[in-house]
């Protein structure tokens, strides 16, 4: 970014400089207590946004160099007197050791930038035990969103929300300005009760991916084991066949194409199941149940971790004929045919595997489509009916071509007694079960009838109830055009 | 991101606080006419945006409850008197159903929020339709781009412009206001006859695409026709041999890269007819053609589908060897070997094949690396020498590189005979003719009589006109760096 | 976008004409000298936002229609008469032609939008020369960042910020304003001293890019020259034998994992010497020397270099049984067994090459998710513990995964004489020097009584130092989470 680290808001600091009863945030003097990376980079961040910056550390001699020369640094206590906002960019441990400035800091406001270390670490947020050590002070809790690193480098696009909280609305207002000089976007998280979710924010580790990855790795490890007895127990124990060699990538081969297919489905799955709901219940007023709704936002999440594992599969395949293994099978059977001397063409496998390797090919383009779309910076700049004819329409159709590909794969060996090896089916009957109930689900909801009162509930209709005592012009409340958006 | 659904914008509604003669919008009561999805949603944003909120409905009693209980649900009429700026969330159907409140709602703000549900469905726009029937109140068109999902999750970074118009300035001043509260963008589209466009926009399907995939789909079909005779029709009929197993992959493949080349190509011939037009007329100031124009717009989206032809041809390509016709060819070729006791080694193919896969990859590379720079968010991040220098200079590398996989995949193939099927040449002669065109093309511009003749032009020169009256110091007029993005 | 063209600011200009005493900036009469592009697109821009506009050309009868119609077109001298606030867009070469209108000119306002053709081209900035022509005038560097065709289609998400530059702060505040009303960021880049800095930004081309992209090169120009020596010019002198087939693709695709897996490896190393440095120095405030800053500060370019490398090694290796040469040796391999008639099978191969293809397929996963974060706008949506899990933790996955693909490639030839051609080691066993180093340093630096240490160092310990003269408690002082993240 062109002078990231020189930024300056403009508009931030003419606002303040054109309203002078506004008390100007920028020329303000602000405080912090604490000399560690954090209270640095704040320093250094609220100097270049044109504040007066005094630093209240307990060694003010040795700290001195570490500050920009423009900051002041100082003793606690003189720092406390000088200004009205302070920084507590002190651990939360240590918040006790700043008992003896009480007085100094009656009635100003303190702003808590701490995190923990785990999530709920403690019972009450820091936040909270700040403002009951000090309950003259105006405690407020915010910054702590962002990184050294980010106060440092400036705000970049995107990253540059702060979230505050405070009991108190011109204290929140006041640092919500300084925020917001500093280059940032103070948002209003309410009360100082919402502390605790402020402060888990930073500790969250990718929690909408939680539940995917441990379906497809549940998953996953099911259809591995199934393929594992198929593949390699079954001639291992009843022809003494030592197929081991199949455990690094044919097994997984065979199990990724398994775990994306069924992920694909689940992602079409919970729409079905909501369609079914608002028929049963005749009406969409009815809030679904927790798991469903739970399911239904993290479909985007499945359904990056199926495109995921469809192209493994794809490259899993590809590496096939590259393989050792393949090459001495080759060289093997041209040895046996020469033997043999008959002619190696089988019309129906070359049939069957063209077809395959193409409707997989097709199912590959139209997921990666899909994943491109997930992208934030392109389902940004799509409307909602390019969104949908993408993720809903387009994802339903590489779900059925998916389905050809498994079908053409699968040939007529579902029928073939050899492919049942200790009585289990091959692996691709048990795939096809979810898929292709969503298939027809979805078949059944486009008959006219049934589509056509879907509809009706989506657009407000409801089962007895309305009859009964609604005009039909009530019909008429403009409704959103989305509503198909959940199927 | 993170508080989503709380954000509330601070700055905005300090801003409305600290100009109290503003008629701060945050505060203000606001009213709804309607309880579909969009009321109920926008009903939400707007409690939790500060302001006091009215709805009007049919039958309060039942619909109370789908609103946030800090909204007040009451009579239509009722909801008219309280506030003086009221969201028309009905369908466009059900809008005379309002008529009785002609007097109510006399002298207010009526914001018509509707869409429809086919691009210019009505003659009349459905604000133009609302204003006609209540020619007392002053109607503004808005918010019928988001999605009630939008509003009710509040505004992510990207997605937040509200497109607004108005005949009446301060109508629409409010109105932007309100929006801006609730944390979008309000974006000024003018008098209130450019509703028709702003209700055609959540209507739209990826306009920009349409003509770039129908061009592809046409070269895919030609080309796949054209590949069908020569490879599977051509040894039917002659040779009586059944080579119909070629029809799901390697036609596809043959065509794919057909295809993808013939797209690269037009990527970058109307800058080449562009310069051809600017050297003809000896002046920029004349403007292209609308097809010319039109063309010179959808170049980022011939490129993509280009590259996505490319990346599909490398995956059939890869897939080659996988099939059980390859293996059976194999096996075969082994076997006759045998019988015949030679050494299966031609060095001139061997040579042939390692340079155009070289080739092809290196392409490929190139390709991907143009396919990321297309990405908005890093397509934002470049500055315009950047950009120019990879979608420019590298996609023409790309386009050279391309054209020697293709020389050298044909190799001699082009001279011989046999390869003429129904007397029609291979396919990758028919490709090379526009790229090497506008390879040619490219190189005749950088001459350097031509290439400065074209700068003069770039730079403001006319031919004729400027000699004769302008001054050789008005050549000195500053023009932008970017004279050389067309070509 | 929709309206991109149409789009202005709403907010801008109301809060301008709310505050009427601060001159309001739309509405305002601006000037600009000059009528070549981006005269012109900068006029259509100004009208758009309400500007009154004033260009004054050397010829004001033939440029007139070129502009805008709302856009008064007039002579020089009395376009600048007309207005306090003059955009010369004019080449720095002809800014001495304007020398006439110094009386007209004197006490305005100059806005210098003018860029260089090469990185600092002159001695002065363009900006300071024209301060130094027009001293009575008050210079303002801007809008040089901005292209032509930005200015006309209208600001666009992301690529909208305007660096200005200014030691008049008042000219600067009201160019700022200016900006915003347009629909741009201003930027204050300080004084006019930094236009020089602004005046290069148009110019760079991608120099973050710079030293990671020779590196690239230059590894693969040194990998590909050892193997060609050993893969073609050993079995050409030693055994006359013709292997020059390999040079296109099996040299290359020897090549490109050793630069993708020494690069990896590289990202990492900065890390652990950084680390190194802390523990020697037993402080983190020590700055690290330049060039390891300048390390630290590539890595994402290094990495996402790695990916390419290794994502090309992919396609290479995918394309090996393709190629013509695999099936003439498949073909003869198959003869010669007929001949010997023995069986094809070497078990240990098979492991050996099943294996370390899984670990490839892996590896590849890994790298092409820490690719995927590295877009600007997933990055963006990350917290810093998500980022950094993925981009330190699953990235040191992918290095390790990468060392056991290349150990189970090598397998045991690093032990077998026959592999040392010309004396010259295999090359992967180079490739694993400088991986294994950071494995082991990781590994090290994880042992508890080193990690302890080291964490005190990042929280703010220092040796010696410290225990003499400061509290237990200071160590309180907050420090932010990321200490890890060099690491």
């Amino acid at each position: 970014m062109p002078g990231g680290d020189m930024a300056k808001p403009l508009l931030g600091r003419r606002n303040m400089e054109s309203n002078p009863d506004l008390a100007p945030a920028a020329g303000r003097t602000v405080g912090i207590l604490g000399s560690g990376d954090f209270a640095r980079s704040l320093a250094t961040r609220l100097v270049y946004s044109g504040f007066q910056v005094v630093v209240g550390s307990r060694n003010p001699k040795r700290c001195a160099g570490l500050f920009p020369s423009a900051a002041e640094v100082t003793a606690q206590a003189d720092a406390a007197k000088k200004t009205d906002v302070i920084f507590v960019a002190v651990f939360r441990e240590h918040y006790s050791t700043l008992c003896d400035l009480t007085d100094v800091l009656a009635g100003k406001i303190l702003v808590d930038v701490s995190n923990n270390t785990e999530i709920n670490h403690h019972k009450e947020s820091n936040a909270k035990y700040l403002a009951s050590l000090f309950p003259a002070c105006t405690v407020v809790k915010g910054f702590n969103v962002l990184s050294a690193w980010t106060l440092q480098s400036g705000p970049r696009d995107g990253n540059k929300q702060v979230l505050i909280c405070c009991d108190n609305q011109e204290a929140k207002r006041i640092v919500a300005e300084i925020a917001q000089v500093m280059g940032f976007t103070p948002v209003d998280m309410g009360s100082l009760s919402s502390a605790c979710e402020i402060e888990n924010i930073p500790l969250r580790l990718l929690p909408a991916w939680k539940i995917p990855v441990f379906l497809a790795l549940g998953l996953f490890l099911c259809f591995y084991t199934y393929n594992f007895i198929r593949q390699v127990l079954h001639p291992y124990i009843r022809e003494q066949k030592n197929k081991f060699y199949k455990i690094p990538v044919e097994v997984v081969n065979s199990t990724l194409p398994c775990v994306a297919y069924v992920m694909l489905s689940l992602v079409y799955l919970p729409g079905v199941l909501a369609a079914s709901f608002q028929l049963h219940y005749g009406t969409k007023y009815r809030r679904f149940p927790d798991w469903l709704d739970q399911w239904l936002q993290h479909r985007k999440q499945i359904g990056l971790l199926s495109f995921f594992c469809a192209a493994l599969h794809a490259v899993y395949s590809l590496c096939l004929p590259m393989r050792r293994s393949h090459r001495y099978q080759l060289i093997n059977a041209a040895v046996k045919q020469v033997m043999e001397k008959t002619d190696a063409w089988i019309e129906e496998e070359v049939w069957r595997m063209e077809i395959y390797v193409s409707f997989g090919i097709m199912a590959l383009g139209l997921l990666s489509l899909l994943a491109i779309t997930s992208l934030p910076s392109i389902a940004n700049s799509l409307n909602w009916r390019e969104f949908s004819f993408i993720q809903s329409t387009l994802g339903f159709i590489a779900l059925v071509v998916s389905t050809l590909h498994t079908l053409t794969f699968g040939w007529t060996r579902a029928f073939d007694e050899n492919q049942y090896k200790f009585y289990l089916p091959p692996s691709y009957t048990l795939t096809l079960l979810v898929p292709c109930t969503v298939i027809l689900a979805k078949i059944f909801f486009h008959l006219p009838c049934i589509h056509q009162r879907l509809r009706r509930i989506r657009n407000g209709w409801e089962k007895g109830r309305y009859v009964k005592f609604t005009l039909p012009s009530a019909t008429g409340e403009y409704s959103s055009g989305e509503s198909s958006s959940n199927v």
